[in-house]
């Protein structure tokens, strides 16, 4: 094997961070964080080392540098770390660039001799003078200066040692050459790594989903936006809201065969009124969508719509290009299965067909259209029901025209396709909440994802029910129950959800030991309003989230100890602003127990906490000190207390 | 952004173990190892996989494959795995290909309506029958014969459709279809991932250091190759056999002037006889030391010879090519130093110099220079003040003439150069392991090694002392502590180590504080011998080593529960080999403690254990109970245990 080219690179630059699959994928931040970057750089040898991040925004040319500095002495100064701020959503990207300072490795030999006594330094000056000359050359005017001074004492023969080594070592020179660098040598990583920076709302917002078919369609919603913003809602969710087929159109409850009036499914799309680009003509015109989602952002509300990608019976692209969709041998159109189970009224796409490039163009084109009528918010069905690599085409591609668009996965189904969805670009996505109901569930579930690998790319949104999913825990524990799950959603995680009518304690199932309601909002229109119990929680709690910045974030969690599994407690810290909360997820019981706070929080013995749900004032202790918490189902579910500081 | 060129891959495949770095450096193993390789492999939608794993051997040109299967249930059935018979040593590549079964998808489709009482399954049929026509012509004959003649029922109208369903789910069909698989749209790996396969010895083996000035030259150590041997010893490491310089040679005690007769140190290497290639003329030709060689081999030992790249004030290239050293601007060589720390008598040379190319080829005929003359083992001075890139270049190329060859990195340094040396080719490594002397200590230390991610590619080599390491504990602790030490290192360890000398318990330092030995053999020549009193233990610990598995791999090892800090106990299994060792780690008392087996070993209640250091049997608990354990440092410093089974 012949020897390579050019001598390689001394210097090694490992395991940089935040780096998801060694820098396949991009981590995720939000516009408006600061980055945290590091990395183990190191040399063979006692050579001084300088590095320092270099960094450029989404599309631009130019790249910017901050410096990195070695952290941690347990790492034996290997770790170095800088920050870069991330203000604008896009593709950010960024490498290191690390190199050997002669001079200040220099300087530090001639320090240690003059510590040790050792006095005829002469060879170690002529060597200084040589790296100063070179770095005199590289200078600019103002640092040339001083270095062409000192040269001047270390070139004097009449000059003492002493004064020799003071302008040696002395800082302004330290100044002036460290801002003529010999960079000629540096290393840097391989390739680039990539920050996906997102809008804020990526991270944190309140998200409430109905159907607007029972709202008196866009203009119903638009007449309400006022209060929808003063509940604290962030993201308005609509379901689909294109024209639905009427071939096989399921009736209420589901059944098989509609009845003249059932409105069908909204998720049956297509129609003679037309497909994905098109508006069901009981929601409204174009022109009424587009002045609502326009008066919502005045509002501070996004609309976020449904994009499914399936076709009812009736959708045009069944005429216009039935090569899209599978058909048998015989040539019919295959409706969607899984078998046993039959979806008459769905036809799924088939995005290895012959004309798949057409296919994917065109839907790309229809989420291109809609982010021009003003979508920025696509919540996505199954989406692990189509191909990872179409995904990551249309994401990657709308990123880079829209960077300020987001898309919220619904995939429950296997953890390794969610985690790949998630990588691959979406930007939030369902978890497996509505399922985890006891304390330990619930604990090990967010703390694997706050903790895990998923805490760099995976965004979870806390929905507490969906149209499709009506938990038994819900379904039993009456009002209590949907007071603590919504506590919990809007306390455990940044981005969290209801489905309209979990303010009204819905809680039939269609059947026992279903998850589906009964007279589900899938197949018949309700009277939905802002009318609903629990709207007064949803607000505080929503106005509480807005004022701590503890709550803004997922991975900065604690769960903490207490001697009843009844009662799930956790704290969430944001520099001063903590947080500690407790639910009792007992519907039906009293719970009493003994919550510890251990020294970990670095709390002192004794604080004071006000209640944010009722202001009621508390003094709690910590050091493993144990504080006394009674929570009774139908008076309150949960404290969610902010300990006042210092 | 134009779609590309062809519909991507749906079938994912990630997170590929054995792995390190995501493929960047190879993991490693030895010859003999059966090799499990895993993967996640999954895919949008419900199609049934197969995947296999697709391997060849060192420089060979065809792949072969193994299958691979769905592990693990928890998992979600997306973590596959399969094995790799590495039988010799070199690079190994392999990947992973998978795709999906369009036949098996088809038959769990039929299998799940007939179950739920579908009937009308033309369609399906059809699509089948599609399905085996394309697998009809990819068949071999046998295969073929098959699916034909299931293709005549399923085509023959006047068949029954039950008889249509037998065949179409029948175990006959299914294999053949299986032997003729569509995998033309399969995935793989981006690119194959290596497995660095070593010789057995790289894992497992009993070192011994000597100095052969010593022992009368390369005559005199084939004169006790025999009771080598009869110790067990598997490799006779010797320090460095070549000329020594006479200028600036240290004295006795590291003395800065040498006096008349003083040999001095056989790492400042060169003289008038030679450099790295040539033998210091007083331990023998070149021939002495080829035979040398053969006749160990011949014993069943390896010799291992001393890599130290630096050279000492008369070494030829000195004057032969001065470019390669570090010069003054006078243009005076550089001796080495470690400010304030000066060594006159070493020369560092510059990898980085304008000759460099030659300076690196030179390097690597020496190494392969001593490979003709038979060497298969060397340890390497301070790889850590050499470049990396050299290391990887260097130890690639014999790796890849070579694979027999094994180099042991002596880096006692920063850990994150200790995982780069190992990760870039250095078969095994020195460790902090002589500063680990309490039980907290060693236990983490040896647990970091054990279980992160140095497991993959960092082989430790515990040595107990070195010319330069006479660690405190020793110093103080009689025998008694040489014998505990040589009991951790021989059972902590596949491969250990001592340097001659430690079995005579020497402990004195050279002062107080130090860790140099009073009267160092790097600076004197001694009469040395096998008749130290701690050879009868250490001939034993290598026998039970030959014999227990257990003993033979680093990462299986658990911890274990003492009352007693004095105390350090741990299990080590290989399958049915279980040994249990308990170490007094105080040298001065006796100690007792309870030492507690949970359910974790998988012990029954009640077992029998033999403590192959004395024979003596004991009967001891699991399942939470304790066992009571007395060691006396005068009578036994150590229980080593085998559980005698079933």
């Amino acid at each position: 094997m012949p020897s390579p080219a050019s001598p390689p690179s001394r210097i090694r630059i490992e395991k940089p961070q935040p780096s998801v699959d060694c820098g396949r994928y991009p981590p995720k931040r939000v516009a408006g964080d600061l980055v945290e970057v590091s990395a183990d750089i190191f040399r063979d040898g006692h050579e001084t080392l300088r590095a320092v991040i270099r960094w450029r925004g989404p599309r631009k040319r130019r790249w910017h540098e901050e410096p990195m500095h070695p952290i941690d002495a347990h790492q034996d100064g290997v770790r170095w770390a800088g920050a870069i701020a991330v203000d604008v959503p896009g593709v950010w990207e960024w490498t290191i660039e690390a190199w050997v300072d002669a001079l200040a490795s220099w300087r530090e030999e001639l320090r240690r001799k003059l510590a040790a006594d050792q006095r005829d330094l002469a060879g170690e000056l002529a060597e200084g003078i040589m790296l100063l000359h070179a770095a005199s050359a590289r200078a600019r005017d103002s640092e040339r200066r001083v270095i062409e001074a000192a040269l001047a004492t270390l070139e004097d023969e009449a000059a003492l040692p002493e004064t020799k080594h003071d302008v040696a070592l002395g800082t302004e020179l330290a100044a002036a050459t460290a801002r003529a660098p010999d960079r000629s040598q540096a290393s840097t990583l391989e390739a680039p790594l990539r920050i996906d920076v997102d809008p804020p709302l990526a991270r944190f917002g309140t998200w409430y989903e109905l159907f607007p078919r029972s709202w008196g369609g866009f203009q119903g919603l638009r007449s309400e936006l006022g209060e929808f913003a003063a509940l604290g809602i962030d993201v308005l969710y609509l379901t689909p809201i294109h024209p639905i087929g009427r071939t096989n159109r399921k009736g209420a409850n589901n059944q098989l065969v509609a009845v003249p009036g059932d409105p069908g499914s909204p998720w049956a799309i297509g129609g003679p009124e037309g497909g994905h680009e098109a508006i069901h003509p009981d929601l409204g015109s174009v022109e009424d969508f587009e002045r609502l989602v326009a008066d919502a952002r005045a509002h501070g509300v996004e609309v976020a719509l449904d994009f499914a990608i399936h076709c009812s019976a009736d959708h045009p692209w069944l005429r216009e290009h039935p090569e899209w969709f599978y058909q048998r041998p015989d040539g019919t159109l295959k409706y969607a299965e899984n078998p046993p189970k039959r979806y008459q009224d769905i036809y799924n796409l088939n995005f290895d067909c012959s004309d798949w490039r057409a296919l994917w163009d065109a839907l790309r084109e229809i989420v291109r259209l809609w982010i021009a009528r003003g979508v920025r918010v696509f919540r996505v069905d199954n989406p692990h029901t189509k191909p990872f690599g179409f995904w990551e085409w249309l994401l990657s591609d709308v990123r880079e025209r829209n960077p300020e668009v987001i898309f919220l996965a619904e995939a429950f189904t296997r953890r390794a396709m969610m985690r790949e969805l998630a990588k691959l670009g979406f930007d939030q996505s369902y978890t497996y909440f509505t399922w985890k109901n006891s304390r330990w569930e619930l604990s090990e579930y967010i703390s694997e994802l706050a903790y895990g690998e998923e805490r760099e790319y995976f965004r979870p949104n806390l929905f507490a029910n969906t149209p499709d999913i009506l938990s038994e825990y819900l379904q039993h524990g009456g009002r209590p129950a949907f007071e603590a799950r919504m506590v919990l959603a809007a306390t455990l995680s940044p981005s969290y959800g209801i489905y309209s009518g979990f303010e009204h304690c819905e809680n039939t199932p269609v059947r026992a030991g279903s998850e589906e309601y009964l007279d589900s909002e899938k197949y018949e229109i309700k009277q939905r309003g802002l009318d609903g119990p629990l709207l007064g929680l949803f607000a505080r709690l929503n106005a509480i989230r807005r004022e701590h910045p503890a709550l803004q974030r997922f991975e900065n969690i604690t769960f903490l100890d207490t001697t009843n599994d009844a009662l799930i407690a956790y704290a969430k810290r944001a520099g001063s602003d903590l947080l500690l909360t407790v639910v009792n997820i007992d519907c039906r019981h009293t719970q009493e127990g003994l919550l510890t706070l251990g020294s970990e929080l670095g709390l002192p013995d004794a604080f004071d906490v006000v209640d944010l749900l009722d202001g009621g004032r508390y003094e709690w202790r910590s050091g493993g000190s144990r504080n006394f918490v009674r929570l009774v189902p139908n008076e309150r579910v949960a404290h969610v207390m902010a300990v006042e500081g210092p």
